[in-house]
């Protein structure tokens, strides 16, 4: 076995010490793992852009790999700290939606974590989560890790599209950095014919690339995670149109 | 010898190529260390904060780790450019400040670094103090970086609590990204049945964590870094009650 | 061999799942490898800073390092992806300008990445250039990644100083955190003797660090990159003099 891989994804933010405190328990239990952050930059609390991203992330690394993702509002309270496999991979944090976009298709063997009794009540990441990374990256079996987890896990809200006569109803999931607007529509459900809507404003057919427009038109097209997304070439779709997360978008059939 | 481990703490900021050249440096000195970013998003300048988050942080690695800090707004003044271990890790940069939460209450083995006449007057935490770390994680011994250093190291001046009449005065001595007021209070000064305050505002008892108040309300608490804590569960204290770095927080004792 | 180096420079941010699913590629296709992070916050399609933040941090890692670099605007367009390498350090990104510092003064040799007609046509950073950096992180030999690229690699276009009388005008080509401005001015062209000025103002000469001057004072010196750059000794002299990239910076020679 080389050396394991474990993924790190929180709200912490950058400026503080808890992703530096994290990381020392990480190296001190497993040593000569390799830290990738995937961000810790997720808006405090926002726990469907944090499955959104961790959804899109985990299955580009190596089987084996741990993914540790801590955004936590219920820190504190009732709800269960997991540890999971599923496909190869192994997860680690709190069960409040979190893994919702993991967590689907394949078998998922879960366990709880014990609550450990000198962990701090307010940063279960560093006390609880990071050391039950860092013994699955040294290579011990889940199950040595807690009860198996038999209750269902909580998933983050997500609408689905509907249909509307000849109009399938879909929203904005997530904006990225650029103003990218990532629906929930996918071609399982918008055929090439398809003319898309933002709101009440028609973007048109989907293309494959921002050089199919001129600089600063609107364009849809199918993005690099396989949703639909609307964007503005060389510019922000979310700003140009003054959508965010629940925003309308529609693919009008005929 | 494992793989050596460098934490890095400065307030380069992460958009500029400062970090990434310090980096060059040390992996061209020390191949195959391994690079831990406590945080390059300390305030410019700003030495308590960065005392802060080197002293929390700084504990969780294991022994022999180096850890690099420069926050050094006096760069290219006499400031002394140091390299020192205490309790088994050792510790590179400017004596401004930034080490009061870490050279206390164990002996210290300190060294000035040689001024290298080829170093940028204004980087030295690419030409000297990333060089000096790297030595270390490359196992030189501390006393070959350079000649004793006997001066008193500086200080942040960090207000200690004082009593008036049964009140225990505290302050605010950081504030992280979820607005929780990190006080200097701790349990040796503040009992159980003390009520807390937050200027003028009664907060109440201690609580053990966010999930003993409901939600949108304020508390108290012992934070992960063992200080007296204020917060607003789903929220930000430091909004609520626009207070910042040095506000007053008080433990009424009866 | 030791374990290969890959540098990134995106423009994706930190917050996004971007970066992450590039890493999952690398650390997938070049096992162990050591990933280090240049900067994810060029803005959004900032050709100029990128070349600068690249120019500046690529020689200070060791030879065989692998810089990956995406700042990719033109993706979907027709702009060429290369892989290249000068100086004995490989380089893999788009050729749109975001190599002009580095590809000057030594022979270079590039090839052009072949399409992949499964990568996404939006994400080629995950999907064409991260692997052509994992396979020379593998030791794969250049020419094995493409044809050879004949044609003449687009630059930013950086003005040049130019003399008007006994005056060296120049301008500022970058902006750092700290409100530093770094002009296209270098001590080739600025003697010992020489005036700086900012748009009117009178800076003085060239200083050697900051503490030649006190707090608050604006400064001229030759910094860590060998250009003269202005400052403001804690302070920042961007916002000060009200200047940004492409303000005029003079040297007056008598």
């Amino acid at each position: 076995m080389g050396m394991a891989i474990i993924t790190l994804l929180t709200d912490y933010g950058t400026v503080d010490s808890y992703v530096g405190e994290m990381k020392g328990v990480l190296l001190s239990l497993a040593p000569g793992a390799t830290l990738v952050d995937l961000t810790h930059d997720i808006a405090p609390g926002d726990l469907a852009a944090a499955a959104y991203v961790v959804g899109r992330a985990w299955h580009r690394f190596p089987a084996g790999t741990v993914h540790l993702a801590v955004v936590d509002p219920g820190v504190g309270t009732q709800r269960a700290a997991l540890a999971f496999s599923t496909r190869g991979h192994f997860f680690v944090g709190p069960d409040n939606g979190l893994w919702s976009a993991v967590m689907h298709g394949a078998p998922v063997q879960a366990v709880t974590l014990a609550p450990a009794p000198q962990a701090s009540p307010t940063f279960h990441g560093r006390d609880i989560f990071a050391p039950a990374a860092a013994r699955l990256a040294q290579g011990e079996p889940l199950a040595s890790l807690g009860a198996a987890y038999t209750s269902i896990p909580r998933r983050v809200s997500g609408a689905l599209p509907h249909h509307e006569g000849k109009v399938v109803v879909g929203e904005v999931i997530y904006v990225d950095r650029y103003g990218n607007l990532v629906t929930n529509l996918t071609t399982a459900v918008v055929p090439p014919y398809a003319v898309l809507e933002a709101e009440s404003l028609v973007i048109g057919p989907l293309r494959s690339t921002f050089g199919d427009v001129p600089t600063g038109a609107l364009l849809a097209y199918v993005g690099s995670g396989g949703q639909v997304e609307i964007a503005v070439r060389d510019g922000s779709a979310a700003r140009r149109l003054g959508l965010g997360v629940g925003g309308r978008v529609r693919a009008r059939l005929g």
